[in-house]
C-alpha cells in the first residue's frame, strides 16, 4: 500500500534526523499529519484524538503512537515494524481524566528517552496546549525544544514520484474546475456547483482516483466574492453574478490548489480591467521564478508589474505547496512575500494566487507551479482567464445526479 | 445571514458567562471554531491561522480578532459591532518572526484586561502549546486558567432551532447513505461511491443545501473493514465484499452521523451472526436512554445485552454530537462509556456507534438520537439493517455524472 518506495523513506528519515542533529535535538515527537505521513506513509482520519510519529536520531526506526482503534491502520499503511506500533487504550479518549500524552511520556520513559533533548512541533495545530503540558509534566527530565516545521523545510523541495502525483491531482483540478464552472448557471444554487466540484475531486479519472483534499472548495458568489474563506450557501446564481472558485485536486495527500473568476453574463467592468492587470502580474511572477531568485524576488516582480496601475496587496501572493491534511493544504514554510529570503530549487512547488478583494467583489486567479532547471513550469492547462458564461445558455451536462 | 435569533446568542454568551464565573475566569478566550461559531455566528474556512472569540465577563459584546482578509467574513457572518471586529496584518501568518497572539496580547492588555483571569481552551485543535508560550510571554500579568469544554459543555443541550437543523441535516444523511449504497456495485470504486455520498451531501435537498461535514465519509472495504478510520482508496469492489459506510449530514454547522454496512453478494457468516447482536444492543441502549439516567447507564444495557454472546467491546459506544468543524464532530463532552456520569437531559443528542472490528472484518451500524421528555427517538430514518446487495443486479441511477 505504500505510495513510495522504502528508500525514499529512508532518505526522507535521514534528512530529518540531519535537521535534528543541527538543532540538538534526539527525539522529534512529529504531530502534524502531514508529516508522519510523510516519514511513515501513515494515512488515516484519526487527527481528531492525540498520535504521532517519534523519530528517535540513533533509532533507525520510527515509532507510532496513537490510539488503538487506529493501531490497526498504521500496520497495514506504514512500513514501520509492528513491535513499533504502540497504542494506548481507548479511556484516554476525550477524558477529563487520562490525556494520551501522560502515555506518550511513560512510553518515552519507559524506552530510556526521558532524560534526551525532544523536539516538539511547538504551532502545529495537532499539538495542543495541553498535549505539551502534560508531556512536561511526564517527562522532568527531559529538555523541549521547538522542533516546529523541521519535517515541513524537508518537504520543500519534491522528488520525482511526488510530482508525479501532484502533476495527477493537477489533471483532477482541471476536471473539477470544468464542472464546476459547468454547473454555475442561473437556477442552479453554490451547492449544487460545490457538489458537481466534490463528486469530481473524488471520482477523479477512469485510471485514478481523487482524495478528500485539505480545504474544502471555497465558492462565493455575488458580492460576497468581495470575502475570501466563505465556502458556499444555498443562494441560487443570478444573472450578473461574479463567483470566484478556489480548489484544489488532491491524489496521494498532494494537493495541486486552482482558483479561477466566472460571470455569468457581461462581467463588472471593474473585473474586465483587473483581469489582464493580474494576468500581467502572474506572467511577471513566473517569469521571475527560477532556481537562485528568492520568494522576495517573486514577490518584487508582482508589485512591479501591478504598481503601474496603482494597485497594492497586503497580503501574501503565495505559498509552497504540497502533501497536507485539513485544515491547509499550504506547508508552512516559504511564502511568496516581500522579505521571504528563501531560495528558489529545481523541484520547490507554490501556489500563486494573487487574489485581489475589494469592497463587495474580488478576483481571483491562480496557478501552482514548480521551479525547473532553468525557470518554472504550471502543474494545470485550465485556461489563465476571467470566465465569463451566456446567461441563457444550458450545459448539456446539467441536472441531477444519482 | 444569522442561522438563529440574537436571544439565542444572547443566552448562549450568558450561560458561557456563568460558566467563566464559576471557575473564576474573568476573559475566556474561545479559539474552537465550532465555539466561536456558537457564541457569535462566525463560518468561515480560516480556522488554519490564529484567530478567535473574545468573552470579557463585564463586556456585553464579544470580540473577534483574527486575519485582516477574515474581518470582512467576521463582519457579515456575526452578530458583533464593526468596532469589535480586530485584525491582524497578514506579515503575522505562517511567519517565523511574528505570532498572532503576540499581537492578542497586545491588544487586550492594550484594552485593560491584561492582568485579569484568563481562560484558554487547553486541548483544542487550535490552540497550539506555541500560541499559549506567546500570549503567557505578551501578558505577563494576567493569570491564564484552563478554559477548555466551557462552551461545549453549553452546547450538550439543544435548541429547537438547533434540533430542527439536525433534521434537516438527517434528511441528508439518509439520502447521502441511499445513494453510496447504489454505487457500491462489482465495478465501481471506492472513490466512486464517495464521490455520489459527497455529491449529495453537498446537494442537500431541493429546500435546502448541504454543507461540509467536520469528517470525510468512512468508506473501508474488504479485509480495511476491520481497520477503523480509513477514509476511501481506488480499489474496485468485488463479489463477496462487505463494505462500511460512515457520514454525517450537516445542516448549518449541526451534523448528524450515520454508519451502516453494506454486502455485495451473500455476508459473511461472522456478519450475518453478528448483525442481530449489535440491533438488539442498539435497542437495548434506546430503551435504557432517557432523562435522569447517565451514559454509564447506556454503556451498562448495550454491555448486559452483548456479554450474553461472549463479545466485548473496549471502545467507546458514542459521543455527544452536532455542531462542529473538521476534525471532528463529536463535542468532546459526554461519552457513552463506562463511568461516564454526565445525567442525560431532554434535547441531549449522542452518536451512538457501537462497531466492532475484528482481524480482516468489522461492521457498523449507527444512529444519532436525541432525548426527549421520557426517553429518546433517533434522527435517521434508514433501515436498521445489513444491507445485502444482489451482485449482478445493476442499478437504474449509476453511471457518470457532469
Amino acid at each position: 500500500m505504500l505510495p513510495f518506495d522504502i528508500q525514499e523513506y529512508q532518505e526522507r528519515l535521514q534528512k530529518t534526523k540531519k535537521s535534528m542533529a543541527d538543532r540538538g535535538i534526539d527525539v522529534l515527537l512529529v504531530t502534524d499529519p502531514a508529516n508522519m505521513n510523510y516519514l511513515t506513509g501513515y494515512d488515516a482520519w484519526s487527527f481528531y484524538v492525540h498520535q504521532m510519529v517519534v523519530i528517535i536520531i540513533d533509532e533507525p526506526q520510527p515509532l507510532w503512537i496513537g490510539r488503538y482503534l487506529d493501531a490497526n491502520g498504521a500496520r497495514v499503511t506504514t512500513w514501520i515494524y509492528d513491535e513499533n506500533i504502540i497504542a494506548y487504550p481507548d479511556y484516554y479518549v476525550h477524558s477529563d481524566v487520562f490525556h494520551p500524552m501522560s502515555f506518550v511520556g511513560e512510553i518515552l520513559a519507559q524506552i530510556g528517552q526521558g532524560n534526551r533533548r525532544i523536539g516538539v512541533e511547538m504551532d502545529n495545530y495537532y499539538f495542543s496546549a495541553k498535549a505539551f503540558m502534560k508531556l512536561q509534566q511526564a517527562l522532568p527530565n527531559a529538555k523541549f525544544i521547538d522542533g516546529d516545521l523541521i519535517v515541513n523545510y524537508v518537504r520543500i523541495i519534491k522528488s520525482q514520484q511526488e510530482i508525479e502525483y501532484m502533476k495527477r491531482a493537477a489533471l483532477i483540478a482541471d476536471k473539477a474546475m470544468h464542472h464546476g464552472i459547468e454547473n454555475i448557471r442561473i437556477g442552479s444554487r453554490e451547492n449544487d456547483a460545490a457538489a458537481h466540484i466534490s463528486y469530481h475531486l473524488i471520482s477523479g479519472t477512469e485510471e485514478f482516483g481523487g482524495e478528500y483534499t485539505s480545504i474544502v472548495p471555497m465558492l462565493p458568489s455575488g458580492k460576497n466574492t468581495g470575502i475570501p474563506h466563505l465556502t458556499w450557501s444555498d443562494r441560487p446564481f443570478e444573472d450578473g453574478d461574479s463567483t470566484i472558485i478556489e480548489l484544489a485536486g488532491c491524489y496521494q495527500r498532494y494537493h495541486v490548489p486552482l482558483a479561477r473568476t466566472v460571470t455569468i453574463g457581461n462581467p463588472d467592468d471593474r473585473l474586465h480591467q483587473l483581469t489582464p492587470i493580474i494576468q500581467d502580474g502572474i506572467a511577471a511572477v513566473l517569469e521571475a521564478a527560477k532556481p537562485g531568485a528568492t520568494c522576495s524576488d517573486m514577490e518584487e516582480a508582482w508589485r512591479r508589474s501591478i504598481s503601474a496601475y496603482g494597485i497594492e496587496k497586503e497580503s501574501r501572493l503565495g505559498y509552497s505547496v504540497g502533501l497536507g491534511y485539513p485544515p491547509d493544504w499550504g506547508e508552512h514554510t516559504a511564502s511568496i512575500r516581500k522579505g521571504d529570503q528563501t531560495v528558489l530549487e529545481p523541484n520547490m512547488t507554490f501556489h500563486l494566487i494573487p487574489a485581489l478583494w475589494f469592497d463587495q467583489y474580488g478576483i481571483e486567479l491562480s496557478e501552482t507551479l514548480r521551479i525547473t532547471e532553468n525557470g518554472c513550469t504550471t502543474f494545470s492547462n485550465y485556461p489563465r482567464e476571467l470566465i465569463i458564461k451566456h446567461p441563457f445558455l444550458l450545459n448539456q451536462h446539467g441536472g441531477e445526479i444519482s
